[in-house]
């Protein structure tokens, strides 16, 4: 049974992967845990009362365990009251893959098409200096979610998000002349490449944690500083890396978003818009997808607090 | 000679449209006129100190005139001193097509692939609306510019700027699968009709003046009103009628631009941004193509005061 | 025993109104039930934890009960722990007029005021026009609030609110001659008029939801549509109907209020000072009417968090 | 002849009054004189080449002159080359009422109206302090405007300000029972009394620059200063002080216009609304009353830049 | 044991001051009390759910108690269960100095600090006048916090504010020719001088409510009319007067922050940076000062939501 | 005779800098020279309307000139009519130092004070980091103004920027403990070097134009990557590095102003103040030292367009 199927008063006995657990005392001075439960259709909070064993050390955050429990409801959100728990045996034959909300294409294909774009460059120099880039972060960017709780926070979301971005500025390309294609593709695949190190994210794809380097300068200062490394090591045509990092500290667009330049070229205003759309069109079809048609969400905080309608004429994006 | 090859102290001989004309008076308390000229290449402020002639009546804005006279500048911008003009006769075998920036496309050509659009549309009501209000514009939509003074203010600009819209939003259908495809064509297509009586323009694309109504309520408002009512006569299921009204409501997005609603559906969402863009474009394209490459424009108003940057890989869209 | 006057920690018999009802489970996995009762007064939150019969279907919304309860205090606010309930009976002797709160005059009084001021009206295209919306939107607007949790968010708020502007705008009309009287009077009775499409309303004068049309457009754009095509089938002079749209659109001022156009005519500024000044006024007399003289209010959410003060000179609109 | 019905080209001869006058240097490096004169219709510029006499000394402002000239255009704004001047002589008999735009009421009729309003004061306190503080400024306010440059910016304009914001506030009083009639009476007597101290005017209700007090401190913190101390002089119940300290200090509302409080109580409210119709139906008034209609103004620099409409249904306040 | 030492599960017994006191009743409908208490290291919320006595009139604010419990956790926060509660006796021998976070030096030193700085300062009305107001306002100051819940917070920390801020405005007159020190000086002694009026503080430095003037105008405006009458009285050069009430006027720099002028003279400019660099520095070392190296604060709310960051590098203002 | 002294009418002799040379067109169609001449003490625009000789080629910027002129006016602002001009001669015995702005104390002087306090750090790493940024732009620094128009725009003005500011960074961590002296230090030094590569300036310190990597990224992160490689290469404390690369992106404070992370460290909150004040003071001083007492300024762009006033007690920087 999955989550989103929950009902109130129900008494269900399924599988999660805990992604966060809390040790807590009641009010009655007793220590209990405090879970959230996850499985591919989302999450929920569960409350284990009655623990037994080394509560500390027991049922850790990306462990998988069988769980019979009741849903409850507190302030209109459902909650999991633990009735039994144990942790996953072999013969469970459950794996991870069922628990992850992840990418709807898998990786090693979605990082082939990325070639394929590269390849499709004619300027040497935007070639190499991408392909570096690309290979050296490879391992990471195979998981990688794109952000910690917004669009595209799910394992290899940030792959996901690279490749419908490319698909759309290939095609803009063939509409809009006075852009040079090279400088389109590239922006786009190194335009998030330092959120690899902004952020920590475990192989589930899951954010733990922005890092120091997160904090204190951000995944755009940090790309800037790579690529002029990076560059400046392959002896790149310093034009190429300047456009590119100019086009990096722009796609914000707006000082407040983080970027203190507006784009001065038009390859630099086109990633922006490109980047919009590929993030609204994520978080709208990830809040309508479920929805019941001629209804309306509850307010969206990341859509400025939207209530986006589903129309007798929605269609889906099932991935 | 072109208007943008015009170097200050050349004499040049050469002939114009006149856009305006404003009589004036002098320092020595004498009349002379003020024109605007203009060719294919852009426009240039003209003084004729010495009128001979009926001054209120000779030389009209539509006109066109053969013109000698010296480049003069005023405050780093060039002027034109004239010293000789007379009406354009039909020996001179001049024709407007000559001095009207004008869409690099056929307007006949452009209809018809406003026609395929509409044909590649699925749902009946989406087909017969759009071509409905579509044939009523028709005759004026041939002509007319997409805005008096800012991107697509050209002749047929309207007409420029809708059919480069369809053909990126039927490539972003192509990718993001949660947009409804003919609500996202009929919604590009009838976004700005009602500037056709938001302001007046003439067969040339030269908008004189914003019409009352234009004034009062704005193209977004008429546009509703004029598809609602539409919509009624025809029998149209009035969820189309609605989505259809809502995405022109929401199209400029931000309450200060025009929008009082911000797009509830994903389709509005969309619309947006493919207007953005191909005004972005439009604007930056114009705004780099004559400049040398590595060098930096002038602070551009409609750009947020920004000096774009045309680079050493910029292209260029000669459209 | 009336709402406003419940204290800690008594025990309370009286009727309500039930305003809301949800049925909710108990942190021991029970179900309970969840209400607001309301009387004239005020509304509380009421819980019934040892529910007898069926839950889902007993004591709905709209109904009239008896309850015996204590009355405890949860973060500041009171609640009523409820003893015993049940519905109210013919000898009982209530009716609903005790448990709703209602504008201060009958609603027929109020209506033929509206008449009155109409009557008032030179033109007879502004007579015509507004007496044919008024008599189409009567059944509706005997009852209807003026908005969902707002001003004059009472059993026919919305007359209340029109009358009271309506004398406003009459007494400013002597003083400030270059207002046409029609023109305000008109304004004032229409400004508003689509609420009663925008949201949904019982008889009792509570909000429901908003209406599909209500989130798509908003009762601004809606309520210019009904002028348009009233204001065509009557063949109203056309200046009447823009004017009166117009006035409409902006009448709520700024952009991020939902008036994309600035008032450009005397009528629609003076109709957005009227607008404001009464929903202020009726807002600053309901939070400070029961407060003790030389106190602070908490900070009241609608006047921007301010907390309002009630002098030793305060006076008490007591309708 | 009048200043607003010159044309370009006429040759004039009238009287003026001069409001400005700067000796600067022609091109060809002689001095001339550059006017401003005035009539009550409006303004013009002159400029007088060829002086005669002690340049420094001669035609100063507030003199009155006779003038023959031509009228002349620059930058789309009408000049005067002056022709003939000499000051004006007894037998021309002409006085400065014809040069000065003056409240459409005698002054003194205007204070007696404002007295008839703290007639009408019940409580003693209000009266008093109302009274004495109206007493003390009295010479000064027959005459001031009520700005510099903005609404009410003619002679006795502050008194006209006052007594239709009284007559106003008095209306309202009659509507809206939660307010208290002295405390809006007074507030509106008090709220700029300042201005008198804040600006230098003369005796012809022209302003010259801002005092000294003025531009350190403003009126909004010297009207609270003046009525701190004068209601302790009288021995005022200190409450009254305090609340006309609050509603002077509120009343320009939001803090980028001065405010730093947002009134706290209703009669606070009301006198920003009264004040805000005031000044916009004097600014609407002014530039709606010389145009066509059906037309539009050009865009007004205090009302935001908007465009207004002339309706055909406009009425003229003469006054 | 201090606050800042509790662990969830631990049982503590120490003595705390009672900062406030709340009956409120339980779910199952008992009376119980929920206090905050204080040590000098912090606050922690309390509850007695067993109350034996006159639950009204025992354990009142101010008073110190002596407290067995056991600390638990609500949303991640720390509270303590009351196990025994008693008042403190003479034998316990605790006195107040051990609960109340006070500014870490001594008052009189830092009263004579400010007599020093007036010594210093060269024009006799400057000294007299800030003598006078330092003097009268010499018993309160004495303890007052220097505001209700931001920086300085503490005993006596207004004073505090004003020594360290008087430091860095004399080091700043040496190194900034252009201003004068009398006016820096006596700018920054008297820039918050009523905040003793507008806000109620006990001799703990703990603040109640703010006063009905403080409300109403604030304490810069207070603080105005204050000099102003005091000069007044001491026949002060009206210009030392003004400039100071300029200079206080001016203080918060930003309307939206509360200071309608912007500084106008250069120790205006001064004083505003003085006092923001003395309110940040005190804000952070607080927040950094416990923290680990190496380690982010969580989002702190006065200071826009930031995480600090506690650098290998930091050092710690002990004070 | 120096601009500063001019007056309307008179005829003058003196050297000027030329600082900059437009040939423009007059209304008779004659080319003409329109200059901008400089003196230590301001700058005058100047014509010269009676070219001799090549007029493309002769009088250059950076050239020194003699010149007989009369003093014309044309709005409000003081022009030069020349008379006579011929270029400066060594016999006229007139040196640059003359002409140009130039900071108050010798460069060496200030150099060696910036090394004194790099010579107080106290932690090897930011002396080594420091000192190689610091003797790597020594050259330019000698004589780079700190901005092309605001404040410091001065020859060797930023040199000057940067001791002031340790003069005061100094002072301020012997008043705040919770600074550390060597970071704090550092980043004044480094906080703007990059303004040596984001600006082309002359040995005059004269800025001509923003680079293409001035343009494209900003000063601030070209800084960050210059700190990022030195440290790198010199084997820094990677925290080191990190501080003092967030403390420059923080030092604008606002995104608006250039900073997309506000200060996470209390010496980057330090560092921001200390370079407001610094400016500020700048500012001021030059607007205020030649301004009579009790005089206003007119409104001064850079300082948001207020009116400065001399106070009776101003006292200038005569530095």
């Amino acid at each position: 049974m999955l989550i989103k199927d929950f009902k109130v008063g129900e008494e269900v006995t399924t599988f999660f992967l805990i992604k966060a657990k809390n040790v807590k005392t009641s009010s009655a001075n007793k220590p209990y845990i405090d879970f959230t439960f996850q499985d591919v259709t989302g999450d929920i909070n569960a409350k284990l009362w009655d623990v037994k064993g080394d509560i500390e050390h027991i049922y850790n955050p990306g462990e998988l365990v069988k769980v019979m429990g009741t849903v409850t409801q507190w302030q209109s959100t459902l909650q999991l009251k633990i009735i039994k728990i144990r942790n996953v045996e072999p013969e469970d034959k459950v794996d991870y893959g069922q628990f992850i909300p992840v990418a709807p294409i898998d990786p090693e294909t979605m990082f082939n098409e990325i070639l394929f774009y590269i390849n499709k460059m004619t300027h040497k120099d935007f070639k190499k200096l991408t392909l570096a880039l690309l290979e050296e972060s490879k391992s990471r960017l195979m998981y990688y979610p794109a952000a910690k709780s917004n669009h595209h926070a799910i394992k290899s979301g940030l792959l996901y998000h690279i490749i419908r971005m490319l698909r759309t500025g290939d095609a803009l390309c063939d509409i809009y002349h006075n852009c040079n294609r090279d400088l389109v593709l590239a922006g786009i695949i190194l335009h998030d490449i330092e959120k690899l190190n902004e952020m920590d994210a475990n192989e589930l794809g899951i954010v733990g944690e922005y890092t120091k380097e997160g904090q204190l300068l951000g995944h755009i200062i940090m790309g800037i500083k790579k690529i002029e490394k990076t560059a400046e090591a392959l002896k790149i045509d310093p034009e190429v890396s300047l456009l590119l990092q100019h086009m990096i500290l722009a796609h914000h667009y707006e000082p407040e978003f983080g970027s203190p330049k507006k784009p001065l070229i038009p390859e630099g205003e086109l990633l922006h818009y490109i980047d919009m759309i590929d993030a609204r069109m994520y978080d709208m079809n990830k809040a309508l997808k479920d929805l019941e048609a001629e209804q309306f969400t509850d307010p969206i905080f990341v859509l400025d607090r939207r209530r986006l309608y589903r129309s007798k004429f929605a269609v889906t994006d099932e991935n």
